[in-house]
C-alpha cells in the first residue's frame, strides 16, 4: 500500500483527500518538485531544494518546514520500501484553503503540503538512439522560471505531440527555441553547445544546470543564447534534458533529420560524464 | 452546513475531497464557470452554458452529464436555501484521477465534476462612484480564451493590485489592453465604444456579450478593437465586466484620473439599461 506525506503525516495514499477550496484546485496556486531517487541517493537534492525555496518566494507562500523536504523524501523512499529502486519523489505545495477569491487569504492560511514516492521506469528508456521532437508555438506565460502546477499549456502540447507521433515537443517564442513541455533543450552548431539562457521564458532545470557544469568541466565551448528558427538547419546535435529522463538524443525535429540521424559525439560524451558522476554517487 | 455537488451526489461540503492524482491539482487541466443567481433566476445560464462545453472541448475533456449543469446549479440554490439570495453557483471540472504524467490518462479516466453555491456581497458594492485599476503587463498564457483554472498568473497580478490599493489590474500586451484578472475592460474614446476583439488573450465574458448587445440596441458606436497605450491619453470612460460585478466604472488608471473622475454617461446608460433587464428578469 503506498504512502504518501500531507501536512506532516505520511499516511495511506488513498486517504489523503484535498479540500476542494484548495487554492492549487481552484487557481493552480501551487509549486512543486520531482527529485530522482537512484537506489541510495537522491540526485543534487540541493539544488532542488534551493529551486523550491525560489518557487514558494515567488508565488508568496510560506512553508516554514521547507528545509525537512530533503527528510521527507528520504522517508517516503523508506516507508515505501524503494530504498533500492529507481524512484521519484513528487512535492507540491499550495496556498492552502479559503473561500474561493481570487485575493490571498487574509489572514494568511497554512500552505497544502503534499508528498508521494513511486517506482519508475525512465520514459526516455530503450531510446539511446534517439527520439523524434516537434515544434510548437509557445503558448505559455511568461513566468516559466517558476515551477508551478499551472501546468496546462504543457500538458496540453505534449499531448498533442504525442498523438503526432513525437518523444517532445519544443516550444518557440517569438522566433527562438526555448524549452520543452517538461525538459530543456541544447543543441550543437559547429562544435558549439547551445542552450536558452534563464529567463522568464524557461525552467531552470537540474540537470540543465549539471549538463552545463559538465560541459564546462569538457572544455566545451558554451553559449548560453537561444537557437533561433533560422540556425536549426545547421544545428548537427540536439538533446534534452530533465530528471527522469536525464540527458535524451534528439534526432530528429518535425521532419528534419538531425546531425546523421544517431546520437552525435557531444551528446555520446555528456551522457558518458553523467552517467560516470552517477556511478561515482552510487558507490561513495 | 453548506451542502456541495461532486460527481453526482449532494453532500455536505465538508464532506467533498480531491484526490491528489486529480489532475485538476496536479496540473490545472480544468475549467470552471462562475453563473450568478438573483434570487429567482440565473443570468444568461444559456451562455454560461456553451462557455463551458466549448471549454471543456478546448482541452479534451468530456463530461457526459454537461447538460445537466442548470439543474445542478438550481438544485444547489434550493438545498443551500439561497432562492431568495444574491448568490453564486461555482462549477469546476477536471480531466480527473491518474498516476501523474504530463501525457492524458490512456485509457480516459471520468472527470471530477465539482459544485457549490453560496451567498454573496459584490465585491464592487458601493463602488458605483468609480474604482482605479493599474496597468500590468500580461504575463499570461495565449490561451485566455479557455476558463481554465491555470489562474495563477491572474491571482498573483491581481493581489499585487490590492496591495497597492487599486481595486483590479489591467493587462497590458504588445502595447495592447486586453482585460483585467478577472474582468474584460471597455473604455470611451470620442463616443465610440472599445473593447479587445476576442482572441486568445482574452476571456468572451457573459456580461462582456450582454454588454455589447445592449449597446448595439441602445445604437452606440461600436469598435472590437484593443485601446493601445497610445490612445489612453484620449479616452473619456472605461468601465470592467464581469459576472459577479456587472459593470463597474473606472475613474483612475494608474495615476490618470479618467474623465472628470466620475462615472461617464456611457457607462451610466450602459449600467440603467442593465439593470432594467434584470429587473424585467426579476418580475417576468
Amino acid at each position: 500500500m503506498e504512502r504518501a506525506f500531507f501536512n506532516g503525516i505520511y499516511l495511506p495514499k488513498d486517504e489523503i483527500k484535498i479540500s476542494p477550496d484548495d487554492r492549487g484546485f481552484l487557481f493552480a496556486e501551487g509549486i512543486y518538485e520531482v527529485v530522482r531517487w537512484y537506489g541510495g541517493f537522491f540526485y543534487d537534492m540541493t539544488s532542488h531544494l534551493t529551486r523550491l525555496k525560489r518557487s514558494l518566494k515567488e508565488i508568496d507562500i510560506t512553508w516554514q518546514g521547507v528545509e525537512s523536504f530533503p527528510e521527507i523524501a528520504r522517508e517516503l523512499i523508506r516507508i515505501n520500501s524503494l530504498d533500492d529502486s529507481q524512484a521519484l519523489v513528487y512535492l507540491q505545495v499550495t496556498r492552502g484553503e479559503a473561500k474561493r477569491s481570487h485575493a490571498y487569504p487574509d489572514p494568511p492560511v497554512k500552505p497544502n503540503v503534499y508528498a508521494s514516492a513511486r517506482d519508475f521506469i525512465p520514459e526516455n528508456e530503450g531510446k539511446e538512439g534517439g527520439v523524434g521532437i516537434m515544434l510548437k508555438d509557445d503558448i505559455r506565460w511568461s513566468r516559466c522560471d517558476i515551477k508551478s502546477v499551472a501546468l496546462l499549456p504543457n500538458t496540453l502540447c505534449y499531448q498533442e505531440a504525442l498523438e503526432k507521433g513525437f518523444f517532445e515537443c519544443a516550444f518557440i517564442r517569438d522566433g527562438k527555441i526555448t524549452e520543452c513541455s517538461h525538459s530543456n533543450i541544447f543543441f550543437v552548431i559547429h562544435g558549439v553547445l547551445y542552450t536558452h539562457p534563464e529567463s522568464g521564458y524557461v525552467l531552470s532545470g537540474v540537470t540543465r544546470k549539471n549538463v552545463l557544469r559538465i560541459a564546462n568541466q569538457a572544455g566545451m565551448a558554451i553559449r548560453m543564447e537561444p537557437v533561433t528558427e533560422e540556425m536549426i538547419m545547421n544545428v548537427q546535435e540536439i538533446f534534452i534534458t530533465n530528471t527522469s529522463g536525464e540527458i535524451t538524443p534528439v534526432t530528429a525535429l518535425n521532419d528534419q533529420i538531425i546531425g546523421n540521424g544517431k546520437p552525435g559525439p557531444v551528446t555520446r560524451i555528456l551522457r558518458e560524464r553523467f552517467n560516470e558522476e552517477i556511478c561515482v554517487l552510487r558507490h561513495s
